[in-house]
């Protein structure tokens, strides 16, 4: 047989999934599970954009454009605009998902063995694609103890060297949703100024900010147009993940026309899901309204309830809808596998994912747990009371 | 500003995208423009395919699984076995097209600075996939006097070196529409045994064979189990390109365990692509008999048509639907662009691909041209006559 790849050796193994056989050995044994460990919400997706694909008018379903419809992009240079965000259709590529946006982003700006800096715990198919582009991450642990906030600049600097060509931040953030403001982002510019680096910014969870909070893009961070590279995706925004239909957003004209190169090669991004997401921008604010006020609600509840529980620190997010928890256990890893292998309150139990797989420097998150707040209230409630029977069961809990 | 990466200025530009300016030049001066350019067939979608979509019964749209919904897999297992291929469902991950697989096929069996062999001409974007996966592409150049058959195995062996890693071939091919036999592939599979190497066949095709040709799977090969990964695409087939689903499809376990993690990474393929590839296996056979009687005739006109003409040669293809002709003119780059930028018959002219862009060895193709025969018979005659007064007129021309 002949050899594989290193490289397909040394992709990630999605931590979320390691855990999938107990879930589902789980479920054979008849215990009910909640899942809180994806990100797979289960708000409906806008009806204006299901309509759109129901009311398919084609006879032919063509490739779109490489760089997607022009009229989608028109579209979303709108939705940009009307979010204070000032591009016009040229600075956007339409991608299949964020997911292929970071990858061309990576492969248009770094070659193989380029450094990028990642504040840590971040989420863990930015791995994925940088094992694809060759790139090696360098993280920067946000601790949990600051709430997540973006490291202090000084630790960035610390980490560049030679083989610097970016930082990536993910903004409201998936694991944390920690939303990072002006300021800290402005420290970032200047340090991306001074090295002349490449910022890239992952910016598909804008929409999702509470209370207070308001998203600032690094896009609106001036005199920073070469260098500035957002990822978006609708698939958070309108909970129409399937549709894999993102975008590249830069201001940086020759950035736009090399990534447009390996757009070419792959022809072209879902003709479906375009449509689906050029409907979704006639999406009313009312939508957006109730989405987040559910959200909210969810986050009180299960950040609440968590930080009730005796040991268990769980800073509140800002923004997306997760939230990173510390536990009095020996392993988040194990604790996990635990809960799902040997414990059940009443028959059902939790799937959580372990803070590890978030960590490149695993030490800081082996007691932590991310905990996606997707599903409704009444069942957070359940899920923090059975995480609570659990840590009281758990052999290697620590208080 | 930062610099951009040496993998993006390297990627190759889509050879028939260079002339799209020209043609839209042409357009703007009024005139009319027949499409051979590309691959965009414009036989229609099957309508159980676009009846599943406008049903659509979800509220919402959600990620499929990372390897393509269970269903669908098993459902092109069937339609394997139905057309003699002997798969089950684990021998397959559905991808968001045929360019993915490539993508994920090149990465989970090759490293950067490793040789793939592609016989030439070959499909342009070929080069660009290669260059994401850091490979380095050694041509063979299959003649058009022989019909663009599989060049003599002595040819693959000579270029053999310690870094190659796989062949490639796309049967029936394209830009040549050529269908390798039998008995040319048993001569492949030896020597991919011999050299431990894997073959990559890319079988988008398959469903375009013409007259008496029945095209013969790489699966098929005995005792290949470990080296043979196919392409596949239902794009061309339901001629529904723009739903973006493929698949890879091997026996090799461990391959096939590698390249899920790529997969997992960018989470899933599109959902209502799947929805619409699902739907599409039960298309009625008497759809595919109407295409291939169809594309029969449109390139009987077109294949007679040229090689009626003075200098022209254009060997007869087996499948697909793209005939690559040799041209009495001094560079079919210049001879394309002129078609578009200078000449009109009657206010019409041709829109086509100049063949050097299917070579890496430039001067093999440089007096080609790739003609698709995607558009109805009336257009094709008219195309042929168009071309045929072009050659008449053109200043480079040799004849």
């Amino acid at each position: 047989m002949p050899r594989l790849s290193l490289k397909g050796q040394q992709m990630p193994e999605s931590p979320i999934r390691k855990l999938v056989p107990y879930a589902t050995a789980a479920k054979a044994a008849g215990k009910k599970v909640y899942h809180l460990n994806i990100g797979q919400p289960d708000i409906e997706t806008p009806e204006v954009a299901l309509n759109a694909v129901k009311n398919l008018d084609r006879k032919v379903i063509e490739y779109s454009n490489s760089e997607g419809y022009a009229s989608y992009r028109e579209g979303l240079a709108k939705y940009y605009n009307g979010v204070g965000i000032d591009v016009s259709a040229s600075d956007i590529m339409v991608t299949t998902g964020g997911s292929e946006a970071l990858i061309f982003g990576f492969m248009t700006c770094m070659d193989p063995g380029d450094e990028i800096i990642i504040p840590e715990p971040f989420y863990a198919n930015y791995n994925g694609f940088a094992t694809m582009a060759g790139l090696n991450v360098k993280p920067i642990t946000a601790k949990i103890e600051d709430g997540f906030a973006l490291p202090p600049i000084e630790e960035f600097e610390r980490r560049i060297t030679e083989n610097t060509r970016a930082i990536l931040i993910c903004n409201p953030g998936n694991p944390t949703g920690t939303l990072y403001g002006k300021e800290s982002l402005e420290k970032l510019a200047a340090l991306v100024k001074k090295y002349d680096l490449f910022l890239f910014s992952d910016e598909v969870y804008r929409e999702f900010c509470y209370d207070t909070a308001i998203p600032f893009s690094c896009l609106n961070l001036p005199d920073l147009d070469d260098h500035v590279v957002v990822v978006d995706s609708v698939s958070k925004r309108y909970s129409m993940c399937g549709v894999r239909v993102g975008a590249l957003v830069s201001r940086n004209k020759e950035l736009m026309t090399n990534a447009l190169k390996f757009a070419q090669a792959r022809l072209s991004p879902p003709t479906l899901g375009q449509i689906a997401g050029e409907a979704a921008l006639q999406t009313p604010p009312e939508y957006f309204e109730r989405v987040k006020e559910e959200y909210v609600q969810r986050r009180n509840t299960l950040v609440e309830g968590l930080n009730a529980i005796e040991g268990v620190t769980c800073p509140k997010p800002a923004g997306a809808f997760y939230a990173m928890a510390q536990l009095p256990v020996d392993s988040g890893d194990r604790f996990c596998q635990w809960m799902l292998e040997e414990f059940d309150l009443d028959g059902e139990t939790v799937m959580m994912a372990p803070g590890s797989g978030f960590y490149s420097t695993v030490v800081f998150g082996e007691k932590q747990v991310r905990i996606a707040y997707v599903l409704k209230e009444e069942d957070l409630k359940r899920s923090v009371k059975i995480i609570e029977a659990g840590l009281k069961a758990y052999p290697g809990r620590t208080f």
